[in-house]
């Protein structure tokens, strides 16, 4: 006889979604500075040696707390690239701006980058943590990626088109503004900036220039 | 009869320039950890009061060097922007390419984004040093978006683009990669980034959406 199929998820997942969470709520409350890994454990009701051994420093934990956010950011393939480009970039966009305001009372004239800059430092400071963030990065960006390749395969783009050079353009220009320049990332300029990324590829100059 | 025509800079200027040629050769050696501003006041043979006056914390003099180290980058107008986009980005790549290994020995397979990130997180910290950052950057690109507005003017750019995006999108790309997904960005990329921005503007899609 079978054994009797196994009901819901194992008992480890069941815990890494309850630290997820507890770290989620925590970092919304206190912000970088004051976040502590011990105060997710008691939370989240695991051990700390569980916690530690799965996430050694809290910039691990919260390199996984990200990776979860944006994972939970759709990426539809409707089969209109100015449309899905919009939405994804705008859910990025308000994602950025949510992430640099937690654990702060930031108002309108505030344009710090917040937590999100504190991580990029945390990249740059632990070979081990920048290795997961820039895992994170490759294994999400392969979705808008693979949303350009389709356009292009269409037609939508020119055939040319560097499906990774067109996303550094649009992400980066996101993230330029957040942690360097400091200029807002509404809704306005998202779709001023697809707008430009996708009408430049038809819009001709009147006095092109030799190359 | 006239006085004397005064010779040479203000002692204060004389001062500041000896003061951030110290700070770059110690940023050098040292990197962003192990800089000490005390040490900078000693090889730069200022009194440390005299230091700390001008910039109260390394954080503000590693912004006050940043600035001047832009400030030597060029900006040439020739009149094709393909080549002058081309070589000021290939000088702001190369230079944000070197400040991340200052004081590391960084070797090929190391993308950590070192003090670019440090001063990244320290201007997301400190409301003064981020407004120190973000003025530099507005004041600094100025000059790249006076190209573009010259560039459009003469019929080199469609009359529709607007130079703050633009630049966005070739600025962006660079410290996306150098900061977020730590992708290289040597002169081979910069080309390509130029290129797919400015033909993104001439090519045609062979299937163009209605918008």
């Amino acid at each position: 006889m079978a054994p009797p199929a196994r009901r819901g998820r194992p008992r480890s997942e069941d815990a890494d979604a309850r630290i997820l969470q507890a770290a989620h709520a925590l970092l919304v409350e206190r912000g970088y500075d004051r976040f502590a890994i011990d105060e997710v454990a008691g939370r989240a009701a695991v051990a700390k040696t569980t916690l530690y051994r799965r996430w050694p420093t809290k910039d691990h934990l919260l390199v996984a707390l990200v990776a979860k956010l944006q994972d939970d950011v759709e990426v539809a393939d409707t089969g209109n690239i100015r449309h899905d480009l919009t939405v994804y970039l705008t859910a990025i966009a308000t994602g950025l701006d949510r992430m640099r305001r937690v654990g702060r009372d930031a108002g309108e004239t505030d344009r710090s980058a917040g937590v999100v800059a504190e991580l990029v430092a945390a990249a740059a400071r632990h070979p081990d943590v920048g290795d997961a963030v820039r895992g994170m990065f490759a294994r999400r960006n392969a979705l808008p990626l693979t949303l350009l390749d389709h356009a292009r395969a269409r037609g939508a783009l020119p055939a040319g088109t560097s499906s990774e050079v067109l996303f550094d353009q649009l992400a980066g220009a996101l993230y330029y503004r957040l942690l360097v320049t400091g200029r807002p990332i509404g809704a306005d300029y998202v779709e001023q900036l697809v707008d430009q990324v996708l009408t430049g590829t038809t819009a001709t100059p009147t006095h092109p220039e030799r190359t």
